[in-house]
């Protein structure tokens, strides 16, 4: 997947929110001279600013009208559905989109490349469908080849979905870099692998294959870099998506993980049956089901829903009990958690 | 998938072995009356009595001519290598069965149905391809619906792939339905449908529908039975396919689990750095990680390759040192392991 310089108009329709838009929030964190506009009329008139407390003066616009008069070159389907099947209701915007030349971005589960309508509108107006989930044909199962590779291999992995595991990795590049090392990110879901512009959707590949691309994701990544850090996906204890975790972790083989974690957060999202437990204990759990020995050496908290006071204490809080470095790598000094991966990496490697 | 009475040529050439042919061996073992021949040039001559230890007179032949002379009306490929492509050499002896107007039955990744030149072959001859991989095209992800189930869920688990997970379910619907108890298979690989009819190869679905496809089953089994037996897949430490394992243990949400082993594998196979943990420790494990009490109330031990004093000292032992009925349900009475889980059902429902 490359890129060819794209500018967004992102439909995050009645989605657009802190956390109901993962994809068009992340986009407009970390490559926001790529968004032209966001749509979503319930929030129109707004900048993404106001809605996100970062974003600058990308205006929000009610209408695809009003989208184009910012001259996207390119619509991204910026939320994604539990399941990640296409809203019929966004059938007309995207043959809409494609009929004015403007490519498509798409993460969900369903490969918008192959609808043979959008296929034909696409192929008249010579524009482009770029489906960032779409897996690639040549995958194989895992062979524990991960355990070959000299770079170091640290994996976030979280409490529960949609917690920062994606941006506690991204967050992280620039200051393990600003020490020297050589530092890839290996994209494994459609929010990574549109920033990264390369990647696998390991939640979209077949089954039996997860673990293999995985391990394909850390060889590659792992060629010109010291330390390789994975994207984790989903939990250990999601009740949907769990496969994906464990496929993951056990194709990619990391030496060491971070843990992220929503203070917050007391059940599974959308499964209030399903308390998580004391993290202390989750850490735990999660040290004794990896296939070799891979410490977590810090925790990232997600304090967005807290008040400064109340997010530097649950830092404190949390390094306390866990015994591990802890930091919100958005909101605050990524540092500690910069700290704890160098240090790894520095003692696995001498 | 409905069956219409199939009588296999079954294809296992240079894999016709007692460990090599596992939907094979199945097929012969439970529907012996199913099969015409078996098509292995390396065996060619022998029973597959003389090369199993079971299914009578049925005759391995050299040759597709030679199988033909037996009166098939399909062909069956009876090995799953490991990955589940479709091996080159193959290709030649499908067309040509499927000239002659026999159908297929296969269980690879590999969807038969969609290659254009056997899709050809069958659509002039008029014979069916039948691919018991191939996913529902309505699949949603879990979301614990399974915990709703009045029925008693059982989950057969293992320590390694292709230990008896499938065998041990099957082997226990006779004893449980003789105690009165209303039974359900739920087949979730390739050889558990062929021989049940229907089910969900849970390993060829996208990654995300892993746990939703367990559950999809659940349910379905449980509408009129007491117990649901689940066929297990994978294990929890398998590099490979644990994804599978816990996608589908975590969307299936059992009630009690049979653990099972071969007391002979001391690593996972084709994985010789990976060490089998002592039973008791990988018990204590499964028990920890599912997200509902779910205790291990029976080992069903495969103790194909020992004599019969060891096969009966190793389910002693194994009784003793987990302290869980034990049993070989293939070579000694499965009563122990029916004994447990009626008792747990009776228990639980009381």
């Amino acid at each position: 997947m490359t890129m060819r310089d794209p500018r967004f108009l992102i439909l995050a329709e009645g989605s657009f929110t802190p956390t109901g838009s993962k994809t068009a929030n992340a986009c407009i964190r970390y490559a926001p001279q790529r968004v032209a506009a966001v749509l979503d009329a319930t929030q129109r008139g707004a900048t993404a600013q106001q809605v996100l407390g970062f974003g600058g003066a990308i205006p929000v616009v009610g209408s695809v009208d009003e989208g184009l008069a910012h001259a996207p070159n390119a619509l991204l389907i910026g939320i994604a559905p539990q399941g990640g099947q296409f809203p019929a209701e966004w059938r007309a915007v995207v043959r809409r989109v494609l009929d004015d030349g403007l490519d498509v971005w798409s993460g969900l589960h369903t490969m918008l490349g192959d609808d043979p309508e959008f296929a034909a509108c696409a192929a008249a107006s010579g524009a482009t469908i770029h489906d960032l989930r779409r897996p690639p044909r040549d995958l194989q199962v895992a062979r524990g080849r991960a355990r070959d590779v000299a770079a170091t291999i640290v994996l976030t992995v979280g409490t529960d979905c949609n917690i920062g595991k994606m941006t506690a990795a991204l967050q992280l590049l620039d200051g393990l870099r600003a020490k020297g090392n050589r530092v890839a990110f290996a994209g494994t879901g459609q929010t990574g692998i549109l920033i990264d512009g390369k990647g696998i959707s390991v939640d979209a590949v077949v089954a039996d294959f997860i673990a293999g691309a995985a391990e394909r994701l850390v060889l590659d990544a792992a060629r010109d870099a010291d330390i390789v850090l994975v994207e984790g996906q989903g939990s250990i204890i999601h009740p949907s998506y769990s496969g994906v975790t464990y496929g993951l972790m056990h194709g990619a083989m990391p030496h060491a993980q971070v843990m992220c974690h929503q203070p917050s957060r007391t059940a599974i999202r959308h499964n209030e049956w399903l308390p998580i437990p004391p993290l202390g204990e989750f850490i735990a759990l999660h040290e004794r089901v990896v296939l070799r020995p891979a410490p977590v050496v810090g925790v990232a908290l997600n304090t967005y829903d807290l008040s400064d006071a109340d997010a530097g204490a649950a830092v404190a809080r949390t390094a306390r009990e866990t015994g591990r470095p802890a930091a919100d790598p958005v909101r605050f000094d990524p540092a500690p958690l910069v700290d704890a991966i160098d240090t790894f990496h520095r003692q696995r490697t001498r």
